[in-house]
C-alpha cells in the first residue's frame, strides 16, 4: 500500500468532520494540499502547542494503538486547556516501521474517538518511514489577551488543582496485568484515556492568574509556574486530592507519590483569594486549594508526621542519563 | 545536562528575535509556556504544514548538522512559498538519541541561519530522546482567499516551474567527496542548502491558478495537481529548464534525470495564458514554460528522439518496501 493510499484510507475520513463556523473561521483546508489552511476569529489569538511521543520511551514497547491514538491527542489536547482555549485542529507527524494496517486501523480509531471527544479535527500531517514516534501539534482560539499564562501567579493567590493527583502513575506497575483487580483497573483507567480539562480551561480564563496542566508530576510543572512568575509557594501534602484506590494500594505514600507522578493531565493554577471567594460553588467544587503563592522563591512542603514523601526533580529526559 | 538547560541554551536564542509588527500581529508568546500565541493580522488566513526528516530515510546518516538545520527548515518553509504565504513563526519536534552538544551547535547554527534569511521565528517545541527524527511546522499567512492551492488548474493553462531541475538530486552520488570537481561542488550546494522560493510564491497568489513545490520530483508533484484539479497536462521534456553542470555530467538523460528527481524545492505552477501575457518580464524570467494542461487526465511528455526517460511514478515511502 502507498503512502498517500495509507493516509487517505485512515486519516482523511477525520479531515472530512470539518463545519466552518457561521463566522467563517475554522479549518478552511485540510489534507492534501502543501498546507492547510485556518481562518481565525477576529478578536481571537491562535495558540498552539507541539508534543512528540516516542514508542519506548513516552509509551511502552508494544502499546496498543488505540490507547495511543486517544493519550497522544489527549495529552496535546492537555496544553489547550492549560491555557484556556477552545481547540480548533491538529497535525500530526507520523514515523512507523511499516505500513501494519491492523496497527493503523486501531490508532486511527483512537485518535478519531478522542477527537469527536475533544471537538478537535485533522488538518493535515505527514508519515514517514522509521522508529515509532509521533508528533501531534493542537491549535486552539483564545479572546485576545485572555489566555492563561503561567508567569502569572502573585503573592497570596491559592494554589489549586483539578481531579485527583497520582492515580496515572501508580497504573504504570499494573501495565502488563491481564486481569487487573477493581483498584488496578480504575488506576489503568487514568493511564489509558486521560481527559484534558478543556471545560474548565475555559471557565478559568477569568479567574486564574496562571495556569499549567500537570504531565510531568505536581512538583515539577508548579515549579515552572513558580520560576515563570518569580514567586514561591508552600503546598500542603495532605490537601492533596487522592482517589479512593491510590489511597489503598500506596496507603502512607500516597500523598508523596502524588506529588511526583506524572501522566495525570489535571491543571494546576492559582488564583486571587478574591477571585475565589467570588467564583461559583460549581467552579470552586471542580478545583482543590493546596497551597498559597509566597514571596520568596522555592516550593515548600507542610507534611504530617508519618507521611512518605522524597524531593526528586520533576522528569527530564536529558538528565536520566 | 537537563533538557530544559539544553532547550534554552540552543534554542531560546533563535525565539527572542521575535518583534510585534505595527497592527500587534505576529508571535505574541514563543517558548516557555503551555503553547505559544500568534495573532493573524486582520483580513489574513493562517497556513501551516508539517514535515518529518528521519536520519536514514530523508538524509544521510550522520549528515552534517549544520547543512541539516538550513535544510529541515528550507524544506518546511518551501511548502510556505507553494502557497503563496508570508512566514511568520515554526515550531520544532527534535528525537536526539543523545544530548551532543556539537552537534547541537551546528543544527542551532544552520537552523539560525535559515530563519533569520527567511524571516520565521522558533515558536516553540519539544525535545525527546529517541531516533533522530525531526518535526517542524511552520506557520505563515496569506490575505484571505488569495492562498495558492493544487485544485485550480484548468485546461488550457500554462505549465511552469521555477529555478533549475534536477541538481539536488544528481548531488546524490557525490555526497560524499572529500574534494567535489566544480560540477559537483555546485550541485552539492542545492542539495544542502535549498532556498525556498518565498517571494516567487507571493508574487504568483494573483497569476497562478495552481501551485506546489517540488519535493518528490516534477512528475510525481506535477501530478499531484492535475489530479487535485480533475485534469492532464503535455510537457516539452526537451524545455526543462537545466543547469550546464547537469547537462555536463548527465549528457542526453539529463532532461529525464531532472523529471524524476526530487528535493530542488522550486515551484511547479499553472497560469492562465491571459495572465501569462499580461505579466511582467521580471516575473517571466524567473519561470520556465514547459507544457499545457489539458481535459484529458494523465501526464504525457514530448520527447526528442535521442533523449533518455523511464517513467517511474515519485517517490512514495511506503511503496519501496
Amino acid at each position: 500500500m502507498g503512502e498517500f493510499e495509507l493516509i487517505r484510507r485512515y486519516f482523511a475520513p477525520m479531515a472530512k468532520a470539518t463545519k466552518p463556523a457561521l463566522d467563517g473561521s475554522g479549518l478552511l483546508l485540510g489534507v492534501g494540499d502543501d498546507c492547510a489552511i485556518q481562518r481565525v476569529p477576529a478578536n481571537q489569538d491562535l495558540v498552539f502547542s507541539v508534543d512528540t511521543l516516542v514508542e519506548g520511551v513516552h509509551f511502552p514497547l508494544g502499546y496498543c494503538p488505540r490507547f495511543l491514538g486517544w493519550r497522544a491527542l489527549a495529552v496535546a489536547v492537555s496544553d489547550l486547556a492549560a491555557m484556556g482555549a477552545q481547540p480548533v485542529c491538529f497535525t500530526l507527524a507520523l514515523t512507523l516501521p511499516a505500513a501494519d494496517e491492523a496497527w493503523l486501523e486501531g490508532f486511527a480509531a483512537g485518535l478519531a474517538e478522542a477527537g469527536q471527544q475533544f471537538g478537535i479535527v485533522l488538518a493535515g500531517g505527514d508519515t514517514t518511514r522509521g522508529p515509532l514516534t509521533l508528533s501531534l501539534q493542537v491549535h486552539g482560539t483564545v479572546p485576545q489577551g485572555q489566555a492563561l499564562r503561567r508567569d502569572g501567579a502573585r503573592e497570596g493567590d491559592l494554589v489549586c488543582v483539578s481531579g485527583q493527583l497520582g492515580d496515572a502513575g501508580a497504573a504504570l506497575e499494573f501495565l502488563y496485568d491481564t486481569a487487573p483487580a477493581t483498584d488496578a483497573a480504575s488506576l489503568l483507567q487514568r493511564y489509558h484515556c486521560p481527559q484534558p480539562r478543556l471545560e474548565l480551561g475555559i471557565a478559568l480564563r477569568s479567574m486564574a492568574s496562571a495556569a499549567i496542566d500537570i504531565s510531568d508530576g505536581l512538583h515539577a510543572d508548579l515549579l515552572h509556574i513558580l520560576r515563570a512568575s518569580g514567586v514561591g509557594a508552600t503546598i500542603d501534602l495532605a490537601a492533596l486530592p487522592l482517589s479512593p484506590a491510590l489511597r489503598r494500594i500506596k496507603g502512607g505514600a500516597a500523598a508523596g507519590f502524588a506529588l511526583q507522578s506524572g501522566d495525570d493531565y489535571e491543571l494546576c493554577v492559582t488564583v486571587p483569594e478574591q477571585r475565589w471567594a467570588a467564583a461559583s460553588r460549581e467552579l470552586q467544587q471542580q478545583l482543590t486549594v493546596i497551597g498559597q503563592v509566597q514571596q520568596e522563591p522555592g516550593l515548600r512542603l507542610n507534611a504530617d508526621a508519618g507521611m512518605v514523601y522524597s524531593q526528586r526533580p520533576g522528569f527530564d529526559h536529558f538528565s536520566i542519563t
